[in-house]
């Protein structure tokens, strides 16, 4: 689906909120869109606990497999934000201050609301750079190739809009979708055989449920536009055997 | 948190369709909470793309670690459904066909509509039992501590229904949230204090934003009512400082 050369990325989203329960994770789902908008695909996503042991194994697992890992969360000023420490351990470097982000968060608040909680967030791991915050004033690091994002959606999303254009982008995927009633049963042996004569290609099928009846989207991925094109209306041809009314949707 | 004898769980998200964005996933928010409610806390969560490499190397990974493991999606019928073939390679056994998936199969489509394909849901890794599927046919399979799901959201958590009360319950967490507009920040040192007194507690931090201001949700759990309730009267009356509406929320 992507040459050997192509840029990839891992995700690692820190935070016992989204283990729990209590939150719906939404970054993974930003973050996918975004990567594959400039033709980086996520390759693997992981969810750890505010726990500095699980944290460093997953970041030492991923950040050699993948040429980008983006975290996500654990980098504000309260007790449970361990995720800066937590990443200088696996890089087995001290945490420092960073000037600028001392100087950021100065200018933010003013020196007279400059507590100690605040100053935290200047905290680095040494030889780690700052990713700009246009929201709040505490910044994201680069530390390596281990982008460290806010959890918070909005902010997470800003700092996203900032990196993007610095990130090696690689070919774009072309994506099609047919849709339509019909249970993926039906079609599995023939869209197998499209499946394998468009072997460059990702065809993935994906069952759904409305109104009680069964249906079927099938998706059509790959970096030649004409090709996915050739796919996608084999499949849909199949798809209108059993729903004269499927649609085809380029994504 | 937990007593070294508390059950835990892991989740294995397997689609291509969550790692492009193309899908936002509900399944993880779903299971957390179904497990919580019966004091299983999840520990960990990774999702991985459609290539067997890869999920065996998640599954063997994670359900070692773990009390149980469970895993959603690919147990379908078509060509990028292969879930139950990389799960048998995990665990090193072949993949057979359950006599009574066949005839939970039959019985459901009947034997005119009996398709190669549909066939291809009754095969379990050698060793598995089945687990009820009370919406379609095609069971989910029970290999070991492993449960191996449907990604539909609706199948799958009728599923889960059926396997809950079959688990080994543990200490039922109790959660009560402080909400209030006031930045982390401002009560961080405070909240750190509480945190080190109350250390048999999980108290995190999440910061939100609405309206442009920034707001703190506290959230306190752990198993002994009485004290998780202790540690959130300390944090509504720091929170109080800032913000005299702020909430206490039982949850």
């Amino acid at each position: 689906m992507t040459d050997n050369n192509s840029p990839t990325a891992g995700l690692l989203i820190i935070g016992n909120e989204i283990l729990s329960g209590r939150t719906q994770d939404v970054n993974l789902n930003a973050i996918a869109k975004k990567l594959g908008s400039v033709g980086i695909p996520l390759r693997e996503a992981r969810i750890v606990p505010d726990v500095e042991k699980e944290i460093v194994s997953a970041v030492n697992a991923m950040r050699s497999h993948y040429t980008y890992l983006f975290t996500t969360g654990g980098i504000g000023p309260t007790h449970d934000d361990i995720t800066v420490d937590s990443i200088a351990a696996a890089f087995g470097v001290p945490v420092i201050e960073h000037p600028e982000a001392r100087a950021l968060l100065l200018a933010y608040y003013g020196a007279e609301k400059m507590t100690t909680a605040r100053l935290r967030m200047a905290r680095v791991p040494e030889g780690a750079k700052l990713v700009a915050n246009p929201i709040s004033a505490a910044p994201g690091i680069l530390m390596d190739n281990v982008y460290i994002l806010a959890g918070v959606p909005d902010i997470m999303q800003a700092m996203m809009d900032g990196i993007v254009s610095t990130l090696r982008h690689g070919s774009k995927l072309h994506s099609i979708a047919v849709s339509g009633f019909v249970a993926e049963s039906l079609i599995a042996v023939k869209l197998g055989e499209i499946a394998a004569r468009f072997a460059q290609l990702d065809i993935g099928s994906y069952p759904w449920v409305r109104d009680s009846k069964f249906g079927t989207a099938l998706v059509t991925r790959g970096t030649d536009e004409t090709v996915v094109r050739q796919a996608a209306d084999q499949i849909l041809a199949l798809v209108k055997e059993f729903d004269e009314n499927a649609i085809l949707l380029v994504e």
